[in-house]
């Protein structure tokens, strides 16, 4: 048995850039990718990729594990970086578009990336983030501006642009895919940056490639889906469809902005059968019409909880039916899926919602998921719905690591497993549920902000003495960052306004907080840390009312507890 | 980047027992086997494997590599093999039923079997193949025999039963999944083995993953499905379902036999949703009534081409969706999958048909699937479905090889690919399409026959001077073996009767020819290669009448030329 030696023909290390080569031999005359009036097929996707990957290693001289940061929308530029970026054996690193130049720089600094493709709309924000970068006297990657393909602006920052690279590559030149290592990084995704040590997630082929095939099975997604991209592809590389997408051979239907009217139309336009989105885009879905109706039904997978019962049941009245997954970027995208059993479909609704609002049960690509004792014997917990503990992952789609900090993989992976710092319990069926989160992070429109880092910056302000920063529920955002101070000159106070603007100066603006509370001393516990538990009580009191809802919404209210929650309060889950 | 090692959290080996661990976890309380009136949860099925395997580890001392062979239909004890004999790291060889005694002595010789597990019926089958093997000095392998478990029947061969091993088991012992190197060996299935070199073609516990996964996915198999076995395991381990059906937390509907009553009876007790099976199972299918329907769609994956128009219509009519495969052992079971194209819809049925019989397009495992010219340079055929050429393969769920057949491997892998024997083309649209199947197959009833083999038992027929043996359509089998002979006394004549008892008598029935035909010599071409070609053309000539079809077939019948086409000439086509 052993003496039968692995060939090429029947060993071929597995990465998602192959479901490329595939789509061009299988699905070549189908459409690949939408924009406004651009339309490509598979065939001209796979020539354009080969064509940059090949503009890449010739004319720019990248070479293996060479990181290209890109800081885009949802354009088909960012889609093709995708497979083109480690068609060339380099590092795509897709750069979140809410960040501010100091953030990017960071990013930018820590990655080390030697190229930065900039999206037209973001040359400001781009030229300032290479400015600081400059000025701290760290190396300057290559700019490359992304014109619109759809209405060129002729935006340019620098020499290089995309299309130029494209239409100057040799499609024939490219032949690394067959000579990678499977464990090689294919992408790289920041989940924190702006002030102390970045994580940067490293993903390795092998990770990706399966992440994606198990994320198409969780979801059940068909052959010929048409995807719309709600989820920016900058979030653990869109969850995995940017490769996913390409394996079912579907259409990729990019949009600049998730404005109403632009997705309801995408939709209708193309026959949208997909979509995945944070939370927060189902508030754009209902700011329509009430009573509107999709011609059919759109699947759309949600990371976090979904959302409370009579908005689910408003939404899924459109015609969208939402799967619940639960993730985080280390486990590249979802990692458990609340996958529905036909048992289920009887129950009233504030049942369905309550099951449907469990994070699920692991993905077919993790080994193991579950949910261990907190302390060193990290003992599973039993599955009686009740003990709390922390879940906990294993599995080939779990992040190569951290890149260069290895103090943060030291806490990461602990006992033979991924810590997701989440505390959560688990069900008699199987089923996972956070009752927790992670007690530092804050997600506020999807986008994850770091309770210290926001800390970190609260300190720095002359009139603050101690500083905690928790999530507040809020109606259209889920969560904003709520900060309690102490002052250090208890007579002179400390002025709100100020400590918003400070923030606001000193990060990115969705990472700052929306409320601040003075306190005189901040509640402690015996070991001097400090009780967020009861901040978050606090937080949650002071929190803007629920919303008001539209349509169906006063009609189904009386439902009970769940309808009056805020969405805030489920979305709170998510780590996505 | 390439600092960051493998870790147990993030590099799992793939290998498809991990779906169990899962199925308990994930669907614990769900039902994993029903058969007859014995009905498993998932938790029920991960204890008795982890028993089992734990019986072959300490008490029978199985070690790593160690070849167990199983001679079962689809009953409980075969499924739950397939994850119980890797779960011991020794490797499942299971053995087509069909075979004779012969056959099954020279599978278990060449795969210096140590175990073997026999279920009740098969016992003396089981002990003629013993005793041969024992007569020919060969080492023979401990015996256990598999009772029935829904009507105990006590028939014994040996000490060993299997329900003993099961129930003496410690499921705490069991840790080899955490161990394994995904490369090593799974299982070992046999395509041919009566008279000379055995092809036992071995599959890594990667490659039955990845395929797993990669035929769940081209098959779009949801979650819960409830899963017939009318496709025997013992063909490439179910087209990897075994595995599958845990991955999807499906129950698995174990019948001894596919006899239409049971079948039907199957499909409406349990709600079966999905089955795979050969073609020839479509005429048990229609054996029934021709008012019959089913109350929901049973999707159906069979290999080689789907029956033709009026019998597709006939078989969906009842209720059953039919998806069209094409594969090999070799390859793990299905290798192209005849992906459906939403604008194929509305064509017509005879169109319809046309495009389904279609081997298809290569499923997401494989890294690609093409048609390579006949000759040293191996290019690739221009995709304009005309031109002729090699089926070949590429990717990680191609098989690791044949067992100690060296010469074999170097046939079978070629300039970096896996070489099918089977000749096709390549249409427009990247479908590929087999036009002359493998000179040396001839399937019969879903099973392959190897004419060689059949050509050296004619060979040693006193009054046979030369044969060849080539595929005669029929219209139940697809297939039978039909001989073409010459005598070595022109006076004396070959005896046809005489001929066709020689050869059952030194071969598994079913490989013997069922029509034997006597030439004054038969053609060869300069080289002296016996044509093959015109011996099928005169083979289809001798071909037994069409079938007699029944019901609505007679007003479909004058659709055209495929509407006349018997089953045989389409099922040729199939390898699985």
């Amino acid at each position: 048995m052993d003496q039968l030696q692995k060939r090429p023909a029947n060993y071929v290390p597995l990465s998602p850039i192959g479901f490329l080569p595939r789509a061009n031999a299988v699905y070549g005359d189908r459409t690949s990718i939408v924009y406004g009036r651009v339309h490509f097929t598979w065939r001209q996707t796979h020539d354009r990729c080969r064509r940059l990957a090949s503009s890449l290693v010739r004319t720019l001289g990248l070479r293996r594990n060479d990181v290209v940061s890109v800081l885009a929308p949802n354009v088909p530029a960012m889609y093709e970086m995708h497979f083109a970026v480690p068609m060339a054996g380099a590092v795509l690193n897709t750069v979140n578009t809410r960040l501010d130049a100091k953030a990017v720089a960071a990013i930018l600094r820590h990655a080390e990336a030697k190229l930065f493709f900039v999206d037209y709309e973001y040359v400001r924000l781009a030229s300032d983030a290479l400015q600081i970068l400059a000025g701290s006297g760290a190396p300057v990657p290559l700019v490359a501006v992304i014109d619109d393909l759809d209405r060129l602006t002729g935006v340019r920052l620098g020499e290089l642009e995309y299309e130029a690279l494209v239409a100057h590559g040799d499609p024939a030149s490219v032949e690394l895919p067959e000579l990678l290592d499977e464990w090689d990084a294919i992408t790289l995704n920041y989940t924190s940056g702006t002030t102390s040590a970045p994580k940067g997630v490293v993903y390795s082929h092998r990770g990706a490639y399966l992440s994606t095939n198990s994320l198409i099975m969780a979801w059940e997604m068909g052959a010929e889906p048409v995807y719309l991209w709600t989820l920016p592809m900058f979030h653990c590389n869109g969850w995995t469809f940017t490769w996913g997408v390409a394996a079912r051979g579907g259409v990729n239907v990019c949009i600049r902005e998730n404005r109403p009217a632009e997705v309801y139309l995408a939709i209708a336009r193309h026959g949208v059968t997909h979509m995945c989105c944070a939370p927060v885009v189902f508030n754009i879905l209902l700011e329509g019409d009430a009573n509107a109706r999709l011609g059919k039904t759109v699947h759309v997978l949600t990371g976090g909880a979904p959302p409370p019962a009579a908005m689910l049941e408003r939404v899924e009245k459109i015609g969208f039916h939402v799967t619940h997954a639960y993730g985080l970027t280390e486990a590249t995208g979802p990692a458990l899926a609340c996958e529905w059993r036909a048992q289920w479909d009887s129950l009233p609704l504030s049942d369905r919602a309550r099951l449907k609002a469990r994070q699920g049960v692991s993905v077919v690509s993790l080994a193991d998921a579950d949910v261990v004792t907190d302390d060193d014997r990290m003992a599973r917990v039993p599955h009686d719905g009740k003990t709390l503990g922390e879940i906990v992952l294993r599995g080939s789609s779990v992040m190569k690591g951290y890149l260069n900090n290895p103090e943060a993989n030291e806490q990461a992976f602990r006992g033979g497993w991924f810590m997701t710092g989440d505390v959560g319990v688990v069900h008699p069926d199987g089923y996972i549920e956070i009752k927790d989160r992670s007690k530092d992070v804050i997600i506020t429109g999807g986008e994850n902000v770091c309770s210290k880092e926001v800390e970190e910056v609260l300190f720095r302000h002359p009139a603050v003495a101690d500083a905690a920063v928790v999530a507040m529920p809020h109606p259209h955002w889920g969560e904003t960052p709520c900060a309690f101070v102490v002052a250090r000159d208890k007579d002179a106070g400390v002025c709100e306004d100020d400590v918003i603007a400070f923030c606001r100066k000193h990060m990115t603006h969705f990472m700052a907080p929306k409320k601040v509370v003075v306190y005189d001393v901040l509640p402690r516990n015996a070991l001097g840390k400090v009780e967020k538990v009861k901040l978050r009580d606090a937080a949650r009191k002071l929190a803007p009312p629920a919303q008001k809802t539209k349509g169906k919404q006063a009609t189904t209210a009386s439902g009970g507890r769940r309808d009056e929650q805020p969405v805030a309060h489920v979305m709170a889950m998510s780590r996505l």
